[in-house]
């Protein structure tokens, strides 16, 4: 008997048959002896719903009134989801994420959490009920209802996993794992049968958008075995199995993917004095607004100047770039400071990568080839990231998952 | 300066547009200098929006998770609403149920409130701020969400002012105020600028449906001053206020007004043993099943034994029927147990009826004139009610109107 948290994301529970599609699934589960707790998002279109109702009273919504309107989506599925599970002649109970209590910081919309209370969790599961829980959403110390931002359900459902002391975290998703490029834009894109935490968190945050990286950071914490499963298939197969071990594989790929990420917005701040504590001065104020920065990259200047670039999430762009013209470059004192909000960042991810030479010029020479300009470039030990004009993005893509020979099985 | 309830009903806040209307009125209050505190209701259609998807998991719905469900309508509203009172420029902050904490029973799906903690609430009040209060919902002692029932945002109003001592709780509503009957049936039926308490709770009760009956209830314990109020007019004006006092009034009319309901089902028990402690066993298990029983009546009997009949919610009649047929009619050898969900009840309503004669006789002659056959007969101090083949109830209500002389000014 193993315990098991599976995850359902927006597709997964869209319409009333999917609901019950899925209490099938998790009914094959109970049936096999398993403790299984379920954690779900909306149904497909409910946040944006929710979302677009609240934009028709306020263009700029309030964050508390607005996590209070869109946590109501996953209550609704939670609902459905008991409901149905009684319908297949199990015991189940749903579970807001105040009444877990999923603790959250009171950072509304994109809140983190800080604790579970799995005990009535326990007791449910003890006495051969389903638990159902709400996906992206939690309570802060003062009672107020907070979500975790887009994707939080994974979270939520890795972060159950590491409370109970679950035995894996199944999130089941559109695909029915992990490619080594979007299969969108590279049709011979294969599934990975594993993948290394490591490379998963770079896939993840450089945009492959199928799991969360906040989910695969509090798997990788809390040690969580993780797997990506799809929830259309009839016999989900095996999915990608996330694993801590690299040195599993007899052999090592060099490279395990292709990621990218479309949403991305370069900002430089020119001619910035070089000297210490320049760089919290110009993030400071960024961090402060709830903005995340991702790349980070600062020459050494010459002339006792330097310029500083970084990007943020397209969507903040405009937020970013009002906070260091108005705030950052009076202050510190800085030339200018230029946007570009038609880039896009391409990174081939692996773990191989650590013991072979040579990975950076082959990827910068298959773009070169292209005539593909790089105006950004960010390495880490297991993957390289270039920022490039938007419009080469598929190209750029497409080139390097051949270079790299990921379309080869026995790549 | 005042402490106002506002209660609005789903019409009231039926979309973007009519949330901003009310936030506009709440605003003219606040420049006022009162005290503000708002119990919406879900959107309209939006409860029973849910409703169906939950009957598309299951036939009929666990009460527990339609709970879950229902009261996602109520939140939603919550928010929306504390946006557009903060468009307004003023501090408004919104509260679930659970939030409130508004405590229940934990009898789903139409629990009652044990007690409010307004603590938070008047916190908020005196630092200026509007508070919006989900209708209709509440927690019970584990921490699982009800709902009141249908109507139940009237009580949630009433039960605020309740607790909060405040100067009025004013029920925004479709209508501008309590007629002296349904203005569809009879067009030259009036508006009433008071009603007793008690004529309300008879008014309501039989199905005038401006206001819940526990609302009105709860109101009458509590010595709530209640208004019903139309929330489409610009002006509202004074709507009905509801009061104490009946000997207010300089000249009092008779009858106060005709009040009807549709959904009424009479089950008759034939040949029940006249002996003490009948009536419980016969009603007991119809109680324990949580169904609402309307009149009773019961004839002494002659030969020992008697007909026992009452009416329930016609929702609710195959459901009684079958505890009456294989629980009750075994249980205490009754002889048959028969019933008709083709009824409806009509009844004059009046304080005045006290210190007169003859309202009785007048009612059954009026009916007697038009063919009407009268299947109950039940009298209490300031009403007279019948049950009749539902197919005359129009005829009926109109011609007792007009007898009454409820359509004259002066009456």
């Amino acid at each position: 008997m193993a315990l098991i948290v599976q995850k359902y994301g927006g597709t997964s529970v869209g319409t009333p048959e999917r609901i019950k599609n899925v209490a099938r699934r998790v009914a094959k589960f109970k049936a096999q002896g398993h403790q299984v707790v379920v954690a779900v998002s909306a149904m497909s279109g409910e946040t944006n719903r929710l979302i677009a109702l609240a934009k028709e009273i306020q263009s700029e919504p309030d964050p508390r009134e607005l996590d209070v309107i869109v946590s109501t989506g996953e209550q609704v599925t939670i609902g459905l989801l008991a409901m149905a599970l009684k319908e297949q002649g199990l015991k189940a109970k749903s579970y807001t994420g105040d009444q877990v209590k999923i603790l959250t910081d009171s950072a509304f919309t994109k809140a983190r959490i800080i604790s579970i209370d799995e005990q009535n969790i326990r007791a449910d599961l003890d006495n051969d009920c389903v638990v159902v829980v709400a996906g992206f959403q939690g309570v802060d110390e003062h009672g107020n209802i907070t979500t975790l931002g887009r994707g939080g359900s994974d979270t939520t459902g890795v972060a159950l996993a590491a409370a109970l002391k679950a035995d894996e975290c199944q999130i089941y998703t559109d695909v029915d794992g992990v490619y080594t490029t979007d299969p969108r834009v590279v049709p011979e894109a294969r599934r990975l049968k594993s993948i290394t935490f490591e490379e998963m968190l770079e896939m993840a945050s450089l945009g492959s958008k199928v799991l969360q990286i906040r989910s695969v950071e509090f798997a990788g914490k809390y040690k969580v075995k993780l797997r990506v499963l799809s929830s259309f298939l009839e016999e989900p197969g095996e999915g990608t199995l996330i694993t801590f071990e690299e040195d599993n594989k007899m052999e090592q790929a060099i490279i395990s993917g292709i990621a990218f990420n479309r949403d991305e917005a370069k900002i430089t701040v020119i001619g910035v004095p070089d000297k210490p504590g320049i760089a919290y001065q110009i993030l400071g104020p960024v961090s402060d607004a709830n903005i995340d920065v991702d790349m980070i990259i600062q020459n050494v200047g010459t002339d006792g100047s330097t310029d500083f670039s970084f990007t943020v999430n397209r969507s903040e762009f405009t937020k970013a770039m009002d906070i260091l013209k108005n705030q950052v470059q009076p202050h510190i004192g800085a030339r200018n400071v230029v946007g570009d909000n038609k880039t896009a960042k391409v990174s081939v991810v692996g773990v191989g990568m650590r013991s072979h030479v040579g990975i950076a010029s082959k990827m910068f020479r298959t773009l070169a080839e292209e005539g593909i300009n790089l105006q950004m470039i960010s390495t880490s030990e297991i993957k390289i990231s270039v920022v490039i004009d938007e419009k080469y993005l598929e190209l750029a893509v497409r080139v390097l998952h051949k270079a790299f020979d990921l379309d080869q099985e026995d790549a």
